[in-house]
């Protein structure tokens, strides 16, 4: 029930998020510090995400595989950055069928190293090349300062693995697994992503490179909201992930790994969510239609049941989420209030008026109010509904790329400039890439680089980097960060 | 590559099944003791039952969500019988983010506590009832003796929580989602299990009942494929899950449980594999149907691949899921025999010959050799493949079914005659079902009983148990077991 509003954004964003996600019944906190209970409305939102991505994953060539929840403590241990980077997050088993354990295991926090392990025995020649690996799976990294979906101690996830003959193939899918991502964003979730390559601080612990889509919040801070890294022959190195070449000589490997996580639902609602509550890229959307009947009495009830029992079939049948609101107890304008929570994008009135004219009432969620109120023919309604959902998809889409662009600047004047924008929004800067001027942005602006675009403003051009005033040959995005 | 043969069934059934497993790359053993990897094609046959269970799930109005992995070990003791059930199976964790935890988290053996706990947040009334949810999860349970897909330390499963105002829905739903999994299991794996209520002794710990289907595989051990427990009101008292009911008392919920694991996988490879490999049914083979070109000059080649790149998209616009298997490196043979290991139901040939005649071959996997082997048109192949597809669909059913049957035995004689039926197969017996009788069995025939089957053959009538003599109302099977 979510009849009580949520707090506005421009009063507290944080304190809205949290708001929305639990009034809109996405998730909810749990007994165990730092895990979340994902509820039934925010898993369907996911399950949606994961269709997005799992069609697209195998429609290039991956396929899913499970590997063990379970890692040897060992096995992180062998690749020397990546277990600095993971230990500290470690949740560790050590009792095991009520026994001490002699090598405790980790509960995995990503699954390079088990992977690399399977790896190193399912390829042998280059003609197992390349393997292309997906897997669906929860991990945990121990975390105290959490927030639902945006940072929980488990999360779900999928998470790539493949293992290539040459660095360019590696690096071909590293970026081809990006621009998946950037697509999935872009087409289902309506979300503008930038893709980028992160700054070596912020890379993956044993990666060469890793590169990302980072989106902007309503409020202004960037959210990393998928990764892709090129893993050189650091893991195959550590884990012998070995092939024959077609010259019979032993080689490594080129690996590569990619992951996109449930912090992908957090990204939906802070790109979208305004003070009513969700609002849902109808392709994601769980119900893309909601249909609520009007009727005061016995008599109409009867006539407008009837009039949605014909046209709630006919929606699905044409593929699209119906659902109808027949719940008794309730008045319109609660329901039209719970829908605009939930941020289903169409609401769809019917009462004993509309039956006898054939038409029905459409309401957009992404245009409040008269204007976004339409009342259409019963006939051709299908199409009506598709091309509205259409046109709510692309708005969306719009209105969150011009929020975007609105709040980014580049910026090659001054290093205060460059603090000021920081203060609200993203600054496009020449950056030099060092760990120094990176650790300066940091205390002095609580910012940090998001990545260096892949699509440069000045390509061919070089620069001073905004922070030390060094050679810097590529910009960078800056921002405040989830 | 899977081209030397697998032992023999009648030689040693345990070791045929485990080298079917691997040489059919279902899965392989993982550096963590008692834990698998399940490789894509085990994996894409696990999609394949989570999609005709989930789908199901969802036509009988279940959600699903997810809840968190780790369980307070406190929880776990809140309801008596169940602690006791699970204890000796707990992984621990201890350690979090380097420190020492205060309290110790267990891994999920099963998630009636956590949900329980969510639920009495989330009941308040008999409007949310009933409360239907379903969990995809990975669990574990420390296990000593493992073996791949059926018996491992973690493995994937569903299952469904449910909340109702009374006993009768509850077990009404405890039904019905023993008929769902029935329904599955014959109608998609082709598996022709019996419904049954476990014994007081083999209940789920915690439930008032527990039901089950039960299997027989070829080497005619059974094989607890799926259970539906009622819960009674025993989690609900431990958890508080109370509702007021229309007279605004505060009554408390009766719930139900159901789960269906990855054992499935290997009650598919059971109940149907040869000793030529995997026998997979149509409706759940992630490939239905391989094509093999053959062709031994570049010019047949051409040709052959011209009709092969024709029919095989005619083939998967009508939605059945076809392979071509064109490497180069291999020669027919071998292919044949690969896929038979892997177990696909139709393979299709096409060489030069075929195509000049406008036909092509289809080679039965449920009928060896040449009597399997059929010449077809290409017109209409799309129809004569997809009745092929229901014909092996039917024929590895009734294969199972008359295997089944013919190793079925009333037996109302003598403990001895029931002792000697034991020894290889299944009796069906009154039985009185106490925990004496069921305790003398498993020490005299290493058998258990299986359940009370939902069918008896003589209603309403009574008899004497098999073990003691004693009044029995029902008949029960019983067998060797996994």
């Amino acid at each position: 029930m979510s009849q009580q509003g949520v707090t506005p954004q421009s009063e507290d964003f944080s304190r809205w998020y949290t708001d929305v996600v639990q009034k809109a019944d996405l998730a909810d906190y749990s007994p165990v510090r730092g895990c979340m209970i994902i509820k039934p409305y925010g898993y369907e939102l996911w399950e949606a995400v994961k269709g997005g991505l799992d069609s697209r994953f195998k429609a290039t060539g991956h396929r899913n595989a499970y590997f063990p929840l379970f890692i040897p403590e060992s096995f992180l241990k062998k690749e020397a950055e990546h277990v600095e980077g993971f230990s500290p997050e470690l949740a560790v088993v050590t009792i095991g069928g009520g026994k001490e354990l002699e090598e405790p295991l980790v509960v995995r926090p990503t699954s390079e190293t088990i992977i690399g392990w399977a790896f190193q025995k399912w390829i042998q020649s280059h003609r197992d090349l390349p393997l292309l690996i997906n897997q669906w799976a929860n991990v945990v990294r121990w975390e105290l300062r959490t927030r639902l979906f945006l940072r929980t101690m488990e999360f779900l996830w999928q998470e790539g693995h493949t293992a290539h003959a040459t660095h360019e193939d590696a690096l071909e899918e590293t970026m081809r697994m990006l621009g998946v991502y950037a697509d999935f964003a872009i087409n289902e979730a309506a979300i503008p992503v930038i893709q980028g390559r992160k700054s070596q601080q912020e890379r993956f612990a044993g990666a060469l490179a890793s590169y990302s889509i980072e989106a902007m919040m309503r409020d202004r801070k960037a959210l990393q909201s998928g990764t892709s890294h090129d893993l050189g022959q650091n893991f195959a190195r550590a884990f012998d992930i070995q092939f024959t070449d077609e010259n019979n000589e032993l080689q490594h490997c080129w690996t590569t790994s990619w992951g996109l996580s449930t912090r992908m639902v957090g990204a939906i609602v802070m790109t979208h969510g305004d003070d009513q509550g969700l609002r849902l890229p109808p392709n994601v959307a769980p119900i893309q239609v909601v249909i609520v009947p009007i009727a005061r009495k016995a008599e109409e009830l009867a006539v407008v049941t009837g009039a949605v029992n014909r046209l709630a079939p006919l929606l699905r049948e044409a593929g699209i989420r119906v659902h109808v609101d027949d719940r008794e107890n309730l008045s319109p304008g609660f329901k039209y209030n719970d829908w605009e929570m939930r941020g289903v994008p169409l609401r769809m009135e019917i009462g004993p008026k509309d039956v006898a004219k054939n038409s029905v009432a459409l309401a957009r969620r992404d245009v409040p109010g008269r204007e976004g109120k339409s009342f259409v023919p019963q006939d051709g309604l299908v199409n009506t509904v598709r091309e509205m959902l259409d046109t709510i998809q692309a708005n969306l889409f719009q209105q969150a790329a011009d929020f975007r662009d609105s709040h980014l600047h580049e910026v090659t004047g001054s290093y205060d400039e460059f603090l000021d924008v920081l203060e609200d929004e993203w600054a496009l800067s020449w950056f030099c890439g060092s760990a120094e001027c990176e650790q300066k942005v940091k205390e002095d602006a609580s910012a940090v680089s998001r990545c260096f675009p892949l699509e440069q403003p000045h390509p061919g051009q070089a620069g001073k980097c905004i922070i030390c005033g060094g050679d810097a040959d590529e910009m960078a995005y800056f921002a405040k960060a989830y």
